[in-house]
Formats: C-alpha cells, structure tokens, sequence
C-alpha cells in the first residue's frame, strides 16, 4: 500500500511500519480487508448506495429506484437513504448533547465550588447569559446556575414549544425562514424524540420531510448543545486566545510518564494537568524513574484544551486525530489513556496488552471488552478522579519501560490555535472591519468553515482535507479549521503563519499584516455552532446580508462520523453551500440527491456539493463565493 | 403463492386476490421479490447475521466472528448486531414515548377542561397517583394535573438520578437486582440520550455493556413510557372491561361512510366515535346518501380502542393488524384513514387514489409522499379536527361509491376484548385467588404474555402466531394477548369462549367456570408493560416469589417492528424466559447468541428462546414453566 494511501503525516506512516511488524491488528488492513474484489473502497452497492433497511423482521430490504423497487413496507430508495441519515444525525446530535449535559453539570458543580474548576471568564458568562436573557444580577455563580436552569428547561421543552435558546441566539432572517417551514424547534429531546420516532418503520418514509425534520433537529442542535456547551466551557476554561502548540508524534517522549486523555469532554484532561503541573506531581514521576509527568492533548479532547491552555512541561503538545490513534497506542510512549464520551477504537484493549499502556473508560458511555476498570467522571470528585488516573499512569512507567521497546524521533512541529469569535476580534483591533475590508477589497475572496474527521475512504488519513484546504487558501479562501480535520492542518504546519507561502497573493497579503496564519484553527467539531455565530456576526456587520448571499461556504472535506452529519445539516439549514467529502451514502436514491445538491438552494439557501477532486471542489467553492461576491457588489 | 403463506385469514387471502387483478403493489409481493434467489426469506447473510454496518464513512463493514474480522473501526460481530438491536430499541422506546407525551398532553388539557374528553375513571387516577405518592387532595382534576408534573419530571431526569416512577412501580426484587447490574433508569430521556450516544462510532462496542444499557432504557421504557401512558389513558377514555366486538374485514360496509382512525393513538378515534353517535353526524352521512356514519377501529390505535368502548352502530367494529392493511384499503369501503403515529405503509398514497378514500396524517410525526393535507392532533382542538375529518369522510362517500366497486360478503367475526388487571379482578370476583387457585392445582400450568406483531418472514400474516397460541392453550397455559399478535388471535377466533374446545383439560375446565376465553385479549403492544404490572402481583399474591421463578413466560411469535425489540429486551431485564420469533439479526455475532440464550439466566434470571417450529417452542415454553413449577413445589 503506497504511503499516500496510509497518511498525509510521515510520522504516522512510520508507525504503521511498527504496526505491521508488531502484526497487530490495524486500521488500514482493516480498511483494505473490507474492500470486495481487489479495491479496498469497494463495498456492497446497496449498503453504498444508501438503499438497503434492516430495521424490521420483514427485512432487511433492498430498494432499487430505477426499478421502483421498494422495501417490503413500500418504502422507497429515496426514503431509506434519507431515514438511515436522518438516523445518523440522532445519533449525532445525542451525542453532542451528552458533552453539552456534561459541561452544564459541571458547571453547575463549579458554581457550587464544588469542583477543582473556577469560573474563569466572568465578563463571558454575564455576556452570555445577557445574550439568552438571563438574570446577570449578584454573582457570576448565581449568574451560571440561573443560566444552567434556563438551558436545561429549554432542552425539556416539547418540540411544539418553540426554543427560546435559538430564538435569542439565532440570525432574525434564518428564524423566520425557519419558521416557515416549520424547522423552527423546541427542545433538543423532543426534537430527537420526534426525528427518532419517525424513523420507526411505517411513520415516515418521505425523503422530503425526513430531511426536514433532520434539519430541524439540527439547529436545536447548533444553539442548544453546540453554542451552550463551548460558550460555558470557555466560562469554565478559559476563551480560546492563538498560541502556539506543539504537534504531531513527536509530543511522545517516552522517558516521560505521558497521560493522554482521549475523546471530546476535556473535564479530567484540565484537571490532570490542574495536578501536573504541581511539583509534587512531576516528584512522584521521577521517583517512579520518569524524567517526569505529562499531560498529552489527543483527538477532540485535546482540542478543546489545546485550544484554551497554553503549552509547558506539564501540557506538553498534541498527537493529532482519531485515525491515528493505533500509531499512538503503539509507540511505547503511553502510560494512561483516558477515554471519556467518543472517539475510542474498540481495538484499543489489544493496544493496551501489547503496548503496555492502562486504557481508563472515564465516560459512563465507554466501554470496551475485556476492561474493566473504569473511572467515570463526576464533577464533584474530578479532582479525586485526575489524583487516581495519574497515580495509575505513574505506577504504570517502570511497567511500560520494561516492557515496550518505545519508538523515538519522530516528527514535531508546531501549530498556532486558539483562534475563536473573541480572539479573532481581540486580533483585528476590537472589530470585524480589518476583515470584512479584507473581503470587500478582495484581497480574501471568502471564509471556508472547514469541519470534518479524517477517514480513509479514497485516500489516505488527512490526505483529502491537506489538499483542500491547500486549495482554498490558494484560492484567497480563508480557512476557520474545526474538528479532527482541525488536527490534520495543525499536524500539517498550515496553522502556522509560514504557511502563508502557500496562499494566493491577497490572503498572503493580509496574513502578513495581521501575522496570523491563513488557516484559522477554530477549535474542535462542538465548535461548528458558534462558527455560525461568527458567520451571523459577519453578515449583522455587513447590514443584513442573508447567510446564504454571504461569500461563506463550508468544506467538510473527511467527514466520518454522526457529528459530521448532522453538521452537514446544519449547514445546509443554516443556508451554506456545503461541500462534503466522501460521497455518502445517499447515491442510489436519485430524488434525495436532487433534493440536497439543487432543489435545497431553494429551500434554504443551503447546497450540497460533492466531488471527490480537490481541484473541482475548491473550484466550485470559490465559484459559489464569486458569485455572491457579484451579488453584493464587491 | 399458497395461500397459507400469505395470510392465515380467509377475509385477507380474498383481497390479495382483488388487489393482484388491481396490479397493485403489495406487501407478498414486494416481500417476494426481496429474496435472494428464488427464495422469499434468503437475504443478504451479512444483513440477516447482524454483522453490517453502515454508520460511518469507512464502512460499510462486514464482520465475521470465525475469522475475527472486524469493522473498520474495531468492532467486532458481537457488537455490531448488539448495536444494532440498542438503536432498534431506541427507535422503539421513542416511539412508545412519544405516545405517552401525547397522552399526558390530552390529559393535562381534558383535566383544565379543554378537551372533548372527560376523566373517564377518577378513582383509577387516585389510586394510580397514590401509588406514584402524587398528592391526591383536592378535585380529581389536581390530582391530574399533579401527577403530568411529576411524571414528566421524572421523565426529564438525567440517566444518573434515579426515575421515582420506577421505584414506586418496580417489584423491590427486581429493582435490587437492576441495582447491583447498574440498570435501574433514571428519567427516560437521559436514557435514551445515553443509549443513543454510546451507539457512536469508537464509543461503546462491547456487546455486553450495549446490551445491559438496552435493558436499562427498557426498565426505563416500560415504567414511565408504557404504564404511565395505559394508566392515564384509562382515566382518560376508561378502563378495559370484557365486551363482545366484530372483527375481520367483514366489518366493512360499503354502504356506509366508514372512517379508519390507524395506528397508535386513539385520541381523534375517540373524539369521531363520539360525534358519530350523534344523530346529527348520522344525518349528514344519510344525506350524502350512505346508510350511515361508522367509525371502524384498525390496528393499535383500534386495539387502544375497542379495549375501552364497546361497539354499536356509530363504533362498528375492527379489522386486524398491521400487514392487511392494503386489504382494508382496498376493500372500496374504505372513506377516510387518519394515520396517527405508527404503522401507516408509505405505500397508503397509491390505495388512497386507486381506491378513492381521504388519507390523513394527523400526527406530526408521519408524512407521506404526495399528500398534503394533513390535521397533526392537537388536544385542545380535537373536537373540531374529529368533526373536519368526519365531513371529509362523508364528502368522500360518493366519489368513492361512484369510483370503485366494493369487495363484500368478507368473513365477519367477533372477539372478546378488554382484559385488563382490574377487569380481570372484577371477572375472578375481586382478588387473583381464583386465577392463582387454578396455577396451584395445576389445572392451568401457567400463563404466557403474548405479544408481537405481524410478519410476512418464514409464513404468511398471523399463521405463526396462530399456531403458537393454539399450541400453548393445548398446552393448558393461558394466554394474555397483546399487540398486532392480539388481533391476530381476535380475528382467527381465539378470543371467544368457544375456543376453549381447543384448550387443554385443565385450562378448559377454568374457561368454562369462568366464562372467559383461553386467550384473555389484553390490549395493544404499549400494555406490555402493564402486564408486566399484572405479573409483579401475581409474584406477591404468591408470597413474593422471585419473577423469574413464576410459571410465567414471554411470547413473541411474530415480531416485526422496533417496539417490539424493546418489549423483548424488557422481558429479558423483567427475568422472563421469553421467545421470539422470527429469528433475530444477531445471528452472526457467536458471543451475543450465548448471551441472550445461555448466559443471560445467571444476570437478569430471563434468557432468550429462538426456534421457528411452533410445537417445540411452545414444548420449551412449557418445560420452563414445569421447571418453576417445580421449584415452587406445584
């Protein structure tokens, strides 16, 4: 297998060297084991295409558009594809929601003091609450539990009880639209409560309304688990302000005892490095023979944090995302890996053996076979939790360095992140305009809100997203990089204001005289909603523009999972033109495709493009951004 | 085709006839035409063993748990199908749920007086709020407003704080018991968000963790979703007490306006009965030339129904379960069917035009393509949205009878219905002596909760459940029936007193002295849990034996759709020996298989029974029931 087709990062395709040696199982021969003939993409055309159901004991059915062969209930091609996605994007939206769930039980705890946490950004949580009409007045604790009880009666509400989070927080012209038809939402619960029920066989088996209903659920989604979750975690955290940070494998040292926590829910990473950045904690290190303790950022998780705390001995770097994760595991540098809500391989136990590392569930929703030691978080006993998990890490470092044959000098880099709506401002002088007269004048043509995974359909880890954002910022496209697709430009070096060179004259232009890099890295996958935020800001600045007449586009270049999919969404409910890569699985059914890639624009001014060549892609992106550029006048 | 593998019904084999001269699709056909070769019931293996996967951009995936190939992620077979069966379950208690929301909606409404309804059964409502601890001072329409509150606080509550419902419901063994397993609930949503969440990709692929999450959200489920709902439709619409009904297709009389209230919910099917027995409705259908108006129950929402009312002119009768759907609306006597919540077949718009009937949703969860108007129930407006689709019926009556030409001379039944704890009380004279009296003396050997659906896998509508019911009652166990299995029994005559020609001796003896049927028709799917209910006191009348020691069993015959799955995994987590049937889509994951049908008796105390021949599944029914029997020295 070519390297190309293993990782953008060297780093990464050295690993699989070790992998394949060590003959552990992998993710890339299990990518190319499920491919049918000799092509590893290759796979069941029905599964592919979209149209196949095993919901009820009737089937599992296949449908055939052209022949109008339907499901045995007589569901159709168009709604099968469109129910399985309405599907995925429960799946999505339940899953941001438990982060977001999490981050209010935290805070409310915090509030309480009862965690190791503060309310770090005071200013942002009066701003906030004033935002979504809470009570600001006594303290900044009163202030949080008011703003925790108004977001959680919101969630409960039925989804005939219009939200008042997505009123307060939404663009007036979207509420409106929204409105009228009839996506407006209530609750985040009673909208996964009536997508989900939809999709139970013999409800709705209308590709129209079942995408209506998906985008529904999916800004109750945006404004309620999205924005709610970062907002409070930077009033827990801290508002992401740009540093630099270092990346890729080379973050692993293994004479360090190196604690790695894993997933999206940054809770016990910050309170891990709460503690090791103690000298008491780094003395017990080196008494277990380690030059000392380090927490390491890994996948979303560590981009939440890295995004918000800045590097030393103790917060030592970021890996990189989710498809690298066996490369991790396996290079003899981990002594703890600590999996809170998402984003841990069921083949992680077989790591954990080989490689001598402790695998931690620390999330109620993890689970792996054969561990059974767990840890789940509670806020009130995080401080206790992050004691426990870096004592095992410790006791775990003779264990490890007697064991494994660790694998040393690979790549370091570096990558400035921490850019979010506040810092952005902070950057241009305290207002939008240094941007929107970069984008009037032309030196930036358009903002690409990039956000998406890294998966290995069609080309290799991060292969896809490098090229495309390489593309755009060729293009004079700004790039405001979320998600594990964050993590392959960081890893990459294109969050590094060097990367300017490769940007065409105008955005090189204005990287020069604001020194920041052309892309923007804007945090993780949570973090699409309040990219939408800064999008609303951007059209409020331009008097009133619509979102979808904005030079505004989204690039979801390596989607993988459910998240993605209900950001996709979102997107396109939100009325961007959305270019997503691979092509999912919505091809045998040629009426939903009509629907997302021309019929939608109609809709809600949101598109659907795919293309699997960079080139057109990044073509068709900057033609949208011409074209409203003309429609406005610039 | 022969005719037993399309239906066991003579009324339903009829109309396949008249609906093949029509060429129109239909659900034999269609599920003919999904075999594999020119085998009905071969599918795709890899669909049928549970072992795909789509979720994700890397897949779809195939496992195979003898070459331990794995998903692209990791996941093994196991977890695959295990996975696969918690969204099922999610997709069915959503669904369960959403009913319940609905019903506490109308019940709140009824009690501020701004319903056509009434509080049907004020003391029920006191003594169910008693059991919840809901105060019960003051009018009973506090009381009812008070008990909405506090179950749909409890409904709201995080997975991690305990559901109040279920403390105050569960036997106390079993909520010991669901304690030590971590599987006692909290509030139903926080459930379903957990469940939902851990079934992300790289989240939960340990089928063992999934499966007792499953059981946990089923706990959950039956409790708050499925109790809650029965009870507070009984006080809203009465409780079921034993009545004759008609039933078969026979009920249809072209020359009436007949109007078909379809699905779960009963409350716009009520609200027309209601009018409709009204002579001034009867009038208006006399004038456009009908005899009359008749409002005929179908499927749940008929079962709901007919359970509660008794039958006249205006309240006809019913006419089975879901699959002869297409022969009811074929039939030409067909003028409106209003589609609430679940089981209306996507494919009802081409009978709706062929046919010449109005097809309605009046849910806002289902949606058909091509049909626009639609009438989502509101409770406050039910009065006049049942008098809107009534006036639609009977403008409907001539076009109709001017357009198709009716089937007639159907096979016109009748049924024992409503079997409910308190009417089963009431029937033994007010205690359960009688009724344990004869399981003492062996006289009946014991008694099977009997729900399912209707399938077309392995035979024809209803044949299975048919022969397992008879095979059972021959075995002198009672049948308690409930779901679409319920009216297939109601329809092949199982439910009148005569049946007990085809009881056993003992089981025979008790019919004849008590006056009731072998099969005890004991309402729809959503009274599974109820039964459950009636099960717990039939465990403490007997001095609180364990309940998987109680010579009690599950039986699903017929299994077709998600609520069903969830109602399964309940009877699992209940401590149920419970068969299924059709064969599950887990049948290529090894581990889950030993789980379900082996290992399983050492956790909950239920264990799982799969096997297609009617005979030995009803003989493993019995020797379970004998071997409890035994262990209880009967």
């Amino acid at each position: 297998m070519e390297k190309e087709r293993l990782s953008y990062h060297v780093s990464v395709q050295t690993m699989v060297d070790r992998i394949r040696r060590d003959e552990m199982t992998n993710i890339w021969d299990r990518y190319a084991a499920q491919g049918l003939g000799n092509d590893p993409d290759k796979r069941c055309p029905f599964c592919m295409g979209g149209v196949r159901c095993d919901l009820c004991s009737n089937g599992p059915c296949r449908a055939d558009a052209e022949k109008d062969k339907r499901g045995v209930c007589g569901i159709k091609a168009d709604g099968m594809a469109m129910r399985m996605m309405v599907l995925r994007n429960v799946l999505g939206a339940s899953t941001y929601h438990y982060h977001t769930e999490q981050t209010l039980r935290t805070l409310r705890a915090t509030a309480q003091g009862r965690t190791p946490f503060g309310l770090a950004e005071p200013q942002k949580l009066k701003a906030f609450a004033e935002r979504l009409g809470v009570d600001t007045s006594g303290s900044a604790e009163e202030t949080a539990l008011r703003l925790c009880d108004f977001a959680q009666h919101d969630f409960n509400k039925p989804a005939h009880e219009p939200s008042d989070i997505v009123a307060r927080l939404a663009p007036p012209d979207r509420q409106a639209l929204w409105k009228k038809l009839d996506i407006f939402p209530g609750g985040i619960y009673g909208e996964m409560l009536r997508a989900t029920s939809s999709c139970l066989t013999n409800v709705d088996g209308y590709y129209v309304s079942l995408a209506l209903k998906a985008m529904r659920m999916s800004v109750a989604m945006a404004y309620q688990s999205q924005i709610v979750n970062e907002d409070c975690q930077d009033v827990l955290f801290g508002i992401p302000r740009p540093h630099r940070m270092r990346v890729d494998l080379g973050v692993l040292d293994p004479d360090y005892v190196n604690v790695l926590p894993n997933g999206h829910e940054p809770f016990l990473g910050f309170a891990m490095v709460q503690l090791a950045r103690q000298p008491e904690w780094q003395q017990k290190a080196r008494a277990a023979g380690a030059k000392g303790l380090r927490v390491v950022a890994s996948i979303e998780t560590g981009q939440e944090m890295i995004q918000r705390w800045t590097m030393d001995e103790a917060f030592y770097g970021f890996t990189g995302n989710w498809i690298m994760q066996e490369a991790v595991l396996a290079s003899g540098c981990v002594d703890l890996f600590a999996c809170d809500m998402n984003c841990s391989m069921p083949i992680d136990p077989l790591y954990a053996q080989k490689y001598h590392f402790k695998l931690i569930p620390v999330s109620d929703l993890v689970a792996f076979e054969g561990i059974t030691d767990r840890l789940d978080y509670v806020p009130e006993k995080a401080a206790e939790q992050a004691a426990t998990l870096l004592t095992m890490a410790i006791e775990n470092f003779p264990e490890r360095r007697k064991g494994v044959e660790p694998v040393t000098g690979l790549r370091l880099g570096e990558a400035v992140v921490g850019f979010s709506t506040e810092s952005i401002l902070e950057a241009l002088g305290g207002s939008l305009d240094p941007l929107l007269k970069a984008i009037k004048d032309g030196a930036i043509r358009g903002v690409a809100g990039f956000v998406s995974c890294t998966t290995l359909r069609d080309s290799g880890q991060d292969v896809h997203s490098v090229r495309m954002a390489k593309e755009l910022i060729k293009r004079d496209i700004l790039v405001l990089s979320m998600g594990c697709g964050n993590a392959a430009l960081q890893v990459a070096g294109l969050c590094l204001p060097e990367a300017k060179a490769l940007a065409g004259p105008g955005l090189k232009a204005v990287c020069e005289a604001l020194g920041v890099p052309p892309v923007l890295s804007y945090g993780t996958c949570t973090d699409t909603g309040r990219c939408a935020d800064l999008v609303a800001a951007i059209s409020q600045a331009l008097g009133g523009v619509p979102i979808p007449d904005l030079p505004v586009v989204a690039c979801a270049p390596e989607y993988m999972e459910q998240k993605a999919t209900i950001d996709a969404i979102f997107a396109l409910a939100f009325g961007l033109y959305t270019y997503v890569n691979p092509v999912p699985n919505v091809t045998g059914a040629p009426n939903l495709v009509k629907l997302l890639t021309e019929d939608l624009t109609d809709v809600t001014g949101g598109l659907l493009n795919v293309n699997p060549d960079a080139q057109e892609a990044a073509d068709a992106l900057l033609a949208h951004i011409e074209k409203n550029r003309q429609k406005l006048g610039l």
